[in-house]
């Protein structure tokens, strides 16, 4: 088991399952101890204003009120000069700089810029790193890439890493809802890489706590990259987009007008199934339905199940040969020629469009058979890292969490298209090459056995369902965060 | 310029386009001339009862005609005995056995197992090769898994390859025709990747030119496996089938009922648009088009070929990186947990198997946009292929001539979805996972370009599409074998 030690904060155990994690719960109240975790630091870099660059900058600057400067570094010429300013990093106060320089000038440097930039810069910011600094990253891709490459960090800085189990704008936006409701935030993992100061694990925890991270768990920088870049490519974006893209052709098969199709596959999906998981756990939502309505949802898993299976165990395989992470800096190189094209022109997210236009929340169809698909693929996704040895939290906030309270009421508000079409660069990727996976073999497996009345179903599924330790570690990991709306407007 | 040297045939000069390729060309007049293309090999082995296998050790021996034995090697065990036995291949006369032992025996080794069984069992065949044997090839494969493990043929063997382009079902069957037709069958390429016998050259020859192959001409191995996986995945079968099921979606979109939708995107593709692009050439295909019908194809031509592009490009890249030959060796393992469904379940395909049902051949629609698109595609893998540096045989052969004359025509017979479920695992992985692709993104980009009148098509694709060298190439090649009806009963 993973462990850690912490003089600042307080360690505790959690029981999930069959087993123990050592953990930190987050909250306002301890944020005064932010400059006792972060000694020996003189400012903390923030490097990049994407939604996490920028969202961590501002977490931080609110959290340490002035006890440690925060300064923004970007790239000279940076388009989001303006949006950095216009968030009160400035040159003028000296929180604004160019990435370089703010990197030379800084002990703990927290390194938020795009996958593809940290390829193409990184040994330009591992020379401009001071010696002694700590380096932090916000998810694995960079050691995924160094592996690939048979390259390493440098010998003589700490790396650590704190992962938002959400997006950028989920990562600010819970962290403000704290400020009423003292605990709100999106949880996160660390990683300890290096630890060459003996100040890693605090720096680390500091970091996360002054995100706003209700609580935190531990795991490796290895793990993280091959459960966030595998979940993104499954249910947390390419596996939703692919579940309610041929769940809305079956609904158009099955006579039901554009609006109704869109209201029972993507409406549903990221609304009422996502809020009920939410709330009340998987089992919540199984348990919502009754007679025919829980046969289909059973029908539907034990179709899915299988299917989402097979994909995720394909996508980790992809991901720990390394192919993944080849196939995006591969594609950087096409993008430079190529460009990207958006996924939102095709029939179906134009009906989207004017569905959603004409919504009403509080009528929406929580339907038993999309139920069924959605939480199949899920399951499918937290068994294949139960059997990769991945710790709970990172499970559960990998599959479910951030799905339910980060990407889904984002997708719900703006569609899932918008989402595709404007998360970062690697998931855009995945999402774009996994998605017609899932509406594939969905199609062509799944769908057709739910048509057929003598298809062999393996109910004994649900029963491995109704029974699973998931259950147990949603029901503690809900315990350690307050009930917000994390439903965006 | 790849060249070579024969002293039992003849080796011609034709000029392509703007080069000249050194080639042979076929005949039954030249089987008197395989014995001494064999000469100093005591015994032909042919590994496998596959598709090639068969048709490979049955056109060997009725070309060699007893002058040289041709005997099939199999598992212990193997379900293709019966079928072996059936062709004439017995224990009793001495033309079937055992793997290992037909290879301890033989001098020219033709391994046409599956590409899981080269990976499973290549050191136990290697061990097995008499030291000065041939090793023969059907294709890259095991080149493209040796580069990956860092390993090498042995180096006291000749390592060659002939690669039939065409299924193995059409090398028999066009060898069958080559009874009436003198010169009828399947173009091959040839490669010589190890040469310790100084003759190579006149094997690799003459088994080529008893296959039946109406010319043969040179690749290198590697570039054989580069474009012969990257065609599989794009025109030849991944790319035909994600084409056909998004051409469907949208004619059922537009209105059609299910079968006039599969015969303006199916049948039309694997009929009508073969037949005359394999006798009149893609410029034959679009002059068949004239007003409003040549508008419509040069529009969806237009939107079609950027998607294309972009597409072919990244199966190269992935299948050059080595990723795509990493994926297919990942799968193996899972299929023995997952197996492999079928894709002929879909609504699609069981709405295929009515309209095949009803068709008239001779009333089948030639549809312009459906020409359009699938040529924009094509144009798109040749145009890959030129700017890869690959000869322009091989250009032709594997994005034009193996879909019109061999692949195409088996699956207007059959179906798309029976010749996907029915091709080696690696041509079937592949084909899986990028026909979605193909689909999603002509759904994405093709399509809503080609629903708005104001989308700023690029027509001046179709200028370079006119004046294309690859016009003159199919014409060079239509040249070089009789023209015989390649369609499957």
């Amino acid at each position: 088991m993973l462990t850690f030690e912490t003089s600042v904060f307080e360690r505790e155990y959690i029981t999930l399952a069959d087993g123990r994690e050592a953990i930190v719960r987050g909250g306002r109240h301890l944020f005064d101890r932010l400059p006792s975790a972060f000694e020996g630091v003189n400012q903390i870099a923030v490097i990049g204003w994407g939604p996490q660059g920028s969202a961590q900058a501002q977490n931080l600057r609110d959290s340490l009120a002035g006890k440690l400067k925060v300064v923004v570094g970007l790239r000279a010429g940076s388009g989001s000069r303006e949006a950095a300013r216009a968030a009160g990093f400035t040159e003028e106060n000296g929180t604004l700089g160019e990435m370089f320089e703010v990197i030379a000038a800084s002990d703990l440097v927290l390194l938020l810029i795009s996958d593809a930039a940290q390829v193409e810069l990184h040994e330009q910011i591992f020379a401009a790193l001071r010696p002694g600094a700590t380096l932090g990253l916000s998810h694995g891709f960079l050691l995924g890439f160094l592996d690939q490459q048979g390259a390493r960090f440098p010998e003589n800085i700490d790396v650590i890493a704190v992962c938002p189990k959400g997006m950028g704008a989920s990562v600010r936006a819970l962290y403000l809802q704290g400020a009423q409701t003292n605990g709100a935030g999106i949880n996160a993992s660390f990683a300890i890489e290096q630890d060459v100061s003996g100040r890693a694990t605090e720096r680390a925890l500091g970091w996360s706590i002054g995100l706003g991270a209700p609580y935190t768990f531990q795991t490796t920088l290895r793990s993280e990259y091959l459960s966030d870049l595998t979940g993104e490519r499954a249910i947390l974006l390419g596996g939703v987009h692919g579940i309610v893209e041929s769940l809305y052709r079956r609904f158009r098969e099955q006579g039901l007008d554009e609006t109704e199709a869109y209201r029972h596959s993507v409406d549903c999906v990221t609304g009422p199934i996502s809020r009920t998981v939410s709330k009340e756990g998987l089992l919540g939502l199984y348990r919502r339905f009754d007679g025919e309505e829980r046969t289909a949802f059973r029908r539907a898993y034990a179709a899915a199940y299988p299917v989402g299976l097979e994909l995720v165990h394909e996508i980790y395989d992809e991901v720990a040969s390394g192919n993944e992470i080849r196939s995006v800096i591969l594609a950087g190189e096409r993008l430079k020629r190529f460009g990207m094209g958006t996924i939102d022109g095709s029939p179906m997210w134009k009906a989207g469009e004017v569905a959603r236009g004409t919504r009403d929340d509080e009528k929406l169809v929580l339907d038993p058979g999309t139920a069924g698909i959605f939480c199949g693929v899920m399951m499918a996704q937290i068994d294949t890292f139960f059997e990769k040895g991945h710790p709970y939290s990172e499970i559960a906030n990998e599959s479910v969490i951030e799905a339910t309270d980060s990407l889904n009421p984002y997708m719900h508000a703006r569609g899932v298209a918008f989402m595709v079409d404007n998360c970062s660069t690697t998931a855009r990727l995945g999402s774009r090459k996994w998605a017609p996976r899932f509406d594939y073999l969905l199609t062509q497996v799944a769908y057709p056995a739910l048509e057929d009345p003598r298809a062999d179903l393996d109910l004994g599924l649900l029963t491995a369902f109704e029974e699973h330790p998931v259950h147990e570690v949603l029901r503690v990991c809900a315990q350690m965060r307050p009930s917000v709306d994390i439903f965006v407007e």
